[in-house]
């Protein structure tokens, strides 16, 4: 478990960090960092718990499945994504660490 | 609802304000923004449900029933409040806004 969320930033870029800062039955609260990483345009996360997510740095773009435009999210901006909810994320800043906090029910 | 985190903050320092972001059953999110305000020495909260919190601006003490030294939170830092663990915040910054990410369920 991190004890401080932007401690023990991952070394390796070139690939999505997940880390569990909580993990007890029925929730589940996670950094992640991006670094440019997005989902390919075919790809749907369908997920059986609910997240609510926030970003606390970078940017990115989040697809609903039915939207016709990706939600634009910025530091400090949150979302919530029920249980179903068919979604990717389109893109992560390319010029630094996007950093997420997402919690999981 | 909130949409940004960091969007809307209280005009009134003279209290600490408490906005919940997501208030669902079983998880309530809730971002609270304190101006120096703490708890007297003879108070506990004793919750019934599970908190997790992070601080993401400012600076607070948070004291643990039993313990003998108060923990010091900084940006970023977080703690687990499982339900029932007394505890009470000793001092939040004084020269600026503390604010705190409280996830509940």
């Amino acid at each position: 478990m991190l004890r401080n969320f932007f401690a023990a930033m991952p070394v390796d870029t070139a690939q999505e960090a997940f880390d569990d800062l909580l993990n007890v039955p029925g929730l589940r609260i996670e950094r992640i960092v991006s670094h440019g990483q997005k989902n390919p345009p075919d790809f749907w996360y369908e997920q059986d718990g609910d997240e609510w997510v926030i970003i606390l740095q970078g940017a990115a773009t989040l697809q609903i499945e039915g939207h016709d435009t990706a939600v634009m999210l910025a530091p400090g901006d949150h979302y919530w994504i029920p249980a179903g909810l068919r979604h990717r994320v389109n893109s992560t800043a390319a010029d630094g660490p996007t950093i997420w906090l997402a919690v999981h029910r």
